[in-house]
């Protein structure tokens, strides 16, 4: 890996001397939807950061029944087992967009790298702890929040994710989104429904949200992590501007 | 500490030499129900390691709502957020049983001693991880189980912790149990009556799983860890000694 747009993603901004002597051990790939970049169970020999597209992470229940337990999109990192020794995918990847590109982060390569650096070893703990904060605040949204709220959480987080304060882009299945949330096709559908009084409105993989601050004060006063999360500053900095 | 008792934990076990001499900074302490160990937003200068007892950690929204984010008891270490430089506690942590025991080991300690032991470093990964995979679990059997599968699950993992295949003891109010499951205290009612077939039954706080084969099969048919986790593979085993 060459090309220095790559050091726009935080895991190589911070340490690019550190990177230097390991960037010819990363490479750069494209898939198209509906291909699968790792399988549950496969041994997770690298991580994986998406440069731009999308990609859903699946598990499957014995009883046939199919669970997304991540959509992650540009600056997303999936795969993190590979960090640990002789672990294995915890789930599928699979594409959803044509012309995903996705870099592959050798395990071997972060680990060497977190064994030299301390500030690296440090800075993926961190890492990871947030996306335990992430997942467990998800959790405990199931119950402290509506079907329209966790969708509006989502909707904050794309908002966040691409800077953008008007209009997000979201080019995925209905019933994709549904899995992830948690809820029905239809309860998604009846929850767009209930976020028309805020002016969300959507117009294929385009949703407009004119009034983020609305957003914020419809979703965030329900949640236990008001106060200390970064998409609720977020929006509220970004509109005030 | 200086206890022998104590080694008996993960935590202690692998790494004795190691920890022989930061025992002088871990302190153990009791507390009382409705005691609390640690208060959300708290600096996180410890993690708890309970030796006795059970805690419930909780948070609450912004419009009122508690939601208990963790039901812990023998052996279960909570406020890991103490391994990263200038955390706080991302809850608080309620004692939920007299006389309930815990190790508070300062998380300098653990920084220093994972500085200085690769294999403990580890170690502490690998928990956290273990961790994360536990909690994304629990987060997609919300739409993957039933609410009575929930429960459970719950119990199994209670035959898993307390060694028992026929009698676990849960000595924690019913409502407490059901926000942690992510359920109505009605729903919880309704999943003990829907569990009855199994010939699961409650008393007090005493709840006899006859048959932990059936369990199972009722429980892990639905979910996508099942085949490679613990609990499931520890309670056939057990079921067939």
């Amino acid at each position: 890996m060459t090309d220095a747009t790559y050091t726009c993603f935080p895991l190589f901004q911070r340490f690019q001397d550190a990177w230097k002597p390991f960037l010819p051990t990363i490479h750069s790939h494209r898939f198209d939807k509906h291909n699968y970049i790792i399988n549950h169970g496969d041994p997770a020999n690298h991580v994986w950061l998406i440069v731009t597209g999308w990609v859903s992470l699946l598990r499957h229940t014995p009883n046939g029944k199919q669970v997304t337990v991540g959509l992650c999109t540009n600056g997303d990192i999936f795969g993190k087992a590979a960090l640990l020794t002789q672990a294995s995918y915890p789930y599928t990847g699979e594409v959803l967009q044509n012309e995903t590109e996705v870099i592959a982060i050798p395990a071997k390569t972060l680990r060497q790298l977190s064994q030299e650096n301390a500030e690296f070893s440090n800075f993926l703990m961190e890492t990871m702890n947030k996306r335990m904060d992430r997942v467990q605040l998800k959790l405990e949204q199931m119950s402290s929040l509506t079907a329209a709220q966790r969708l509006g959480c989502f909707l904050l987080q794309l908002c966040q994710q691409q800077g953008e304060t008007s209009q997000v882009s979201m080019p995925i299945d209905k019933h994709v989104i549904a899995s992830y949330l948690g809820m029905k096709p239809e309860t998604l559908s009846r929850s767009f429904q209930q976020l028309k009084p805020l002016g969300i409105q959507v117009k294929q993989s385009t949703i407009t949200v004119p009034d983020v601050g609305k957003l914020v004060e419809y979703v965030c006063g329900s949640c236990s992590e008001s106060g200390l999360c970064d998409m609720e500053s977020d929006a509220i900095t970004a509109a005030k501007e």
